[in-house]
């Protein structure tokens, strides 16, 4: 049956989601990060936003084919670096940059010394500065930089770039936040070469300490039109890049009293009306969301009501007269951001935007 | 790059749960429900696991379509029902039978009167007994009952099924779960014609309570090899028919006190080494996963720490020393069940199966 659960996406918004950042913060190249098929967008369906970025960091080796099959001329930055050779190989062949966050990928690159590649690549070297997942300890950071700047110079190839990752940019209270990151400025603005660049911000990191941005930034979810943390996209002047809505298939009449579905979780304080909207955790839409985590439809919030299903949810239409069979469901959007959504859930909007599921059909706003 | 992460699914597991179910209920008709994609493993990949089965039930047509192009000929029920006519032409010409759950969808039938259809349509008439999802009120459900039982006979149609979904048949405690099902199952017993068939049971009716399982029994997570609730997939004699897992790509050194990945979570209480995994929640791996977390690595028990991240997450390797980068990591399986993780996370093993990603490559058993 024709499931009426559809995700809508906006390359305009991505694009002026750019050009936010990039009059936040002038003179620095804006790298956004596309991993993950766009954070969950299609990355071919939204690509056409992002003409206006300085270059792309990815992940998938495949996506990075993809960009360069659509016409994608400027840089392209592989973010957890080349595995093997035949990685090394497909990497060079499509003209890639990309980071290497340890001793092994970095003598990797001797098998490149003096090859003709057509082009001259240029590698972000991870430090890791406090985050503990990928990169080189500051303390053995200073040898391999300085082997990466000769073996660049002998074979000119383009000035590398010294990178960090911020781990707590996204905290809530200023003293959580910024303490670190300015440590973690610190220690990569001591080891960078001053013909090296730096690249050290995330979009939390963007936001939240324009100021220790360095020369490339990275911006991942802030692209999409979600926040980082720790206030509202709203705020920052982010607009969101997909919308995901439903209909209602169903309505129930419950007396005061009534429980709905699994574990009776949800029960009418009063008679009303309960709508059976067609999506569910096999959508993507997450299964953990509470009683009252908002929805938006007849122009007017509703909430969630029981527990949601596999592939069916239940809002509270007691207030909502005019919802019907039928009616349009917004589950976030331009009126439900997802990190509402997704605060109520106890996580954030990325996981959110990443877990819509294969069977949920996707649209793009076409421009005018 | 190859990223190291793979789902790998068994078809012989979901043929040995069938087993498991027709020997618990003997006599009775076994329908697995094979919706969103058979719960995330790939409809197409494990559809030889259900050759035992008498029937299947599923939502998305395009699903029917399949399994009656892979020869499949035996019923199929659409779960959801049909949402227009061009949904009930598709059904029919896919020999389908389907639930109704509303008026509307009950009186669309009369469309169908008297057409030569090449087959007898079996019609499941849902009742709402306390789920407040779908289906017809007790009070309504008479009416409807008579209707369709006169509408069956006088076409020459299969006779119809009646049937009903528990609410709380999972639930921990025996005096949660078993009054509201013998309520449930009483208020269908009472309307049921003594010539039509019942169906009541998921999962968790059937392993918790098997007899008042009804004539038709829909399992859909046992199948799968999880546990629908409340008691472990092994202890009810189930097994796992997904494996995901992936690799170490990095490893840190960690000093005691100091911190690993956002928000600074999980801090080292004695020097230690930490592991990345090349697993995120862009992945599927839910992000919402807590310190303690389980993990399977060189033979033993491990557990995330710090919060899991879009592509990588980290566990604690300290009492772990012969783990190295390249060490296949288990996420869930046979030895870290799904639930368990899932137990952590606070949501129920259904949710991450369904949650991988489409960037997960999938790859399955083939049978000697």
């Amino acid at each position: 049956m024709p499931r009426p659960i559809r995700a809508v996406v906006d390359p305009a918004a991505i694009s002026a989601n750019i050009i936010k950042i990039k009059q936040l913060l002038k003179g620095v190249a804006v790298m956004p990060v596309v991993k993950a098929n766009a954070y969950g967008h299609g990355l071919g369906r939204v690509f056409p936003g992002f003409q206006n970025a300085d270059a792309l960091a990815i992940l998938e080796i495949e996506g990075a084919a993809m960009l360069r099959a659509s016409g994608w001329t400027k840089p392209i930055v592989l973010l957890e670096g080349c595995f093997d050779d035949a990685d090394l190989n497909r990497a060079i062949e499509l003209q890639c940059d990309w980071v290497v966050h340890n001793i092994d990928q970095l003598h990797d690159l001797e098998k490149l010394a003096s090859k003709p590649l057509g082009y001259k690549p240029r590698i972000y070297l991870k430090l890791n500065t406090g985050m503990n997942r990928l990169g080189f300890q500051p303390t053995d950071g200073a040898a391999a930089i300085a082997w990466l700047d000769q073996f660049a110079t002998r074979n000119a190839w383009s000035s590398p770039v010294l990178m960090t990752h911020f781990a707590n940019a996204d905290e809530a209270e200023p003293r959580d936040r910024r303490p670190l990151a300015e440590a973690q400025h610190q220690q990569l603005t001591q080891l960078k070469p001053a013909h090296w660049q730096s690249s050290l911000a995330n979009s939390a990191g963007i936001l939240n300490f324009p100021e220790l941005a360095g020369d490339i930034v990275r911006p991942g979810i802030a692209i999409y039109g979600a926040s980082p943390g720790p206030h509202t996209a709203a705020s920052y002047g982010l607009k969101p890049a997909m919308t995901l809505s439903s209909e209602i298939i169903a309505i129930q009449s419950v007396k005061k009293g009534e429980r709905v579905g699994y574990g009776s979780r949800w029960q009418a304080t009063e008679d009303g009306r309960i709508g059976v909207v067609a999506c569910g955790y096999a959508d993507g839409y997450p299964r953990h969301a509470p009683d009252g985590t908002p929805v938006w439809i007849e122009g007017r919030i509703a909430s969630v009501a029981g527990r949601v299903s596999m592939d069916m949810m239940t809002i509270d239409l007691s207030n909502i007269p005019e919802a019907k069979v039928g009616s349009t469901v917004e589950l976030w959007g331009d009126n439900v951001p997802v990190d509402l959504v997704a605060d109520h859930c106890g996580t954030i909007g990325y996981e959110l935007l990443c877990a819509i599921a294969p069977r949920v059909p996707f649209h793009t706003v076409v421009q005018p």
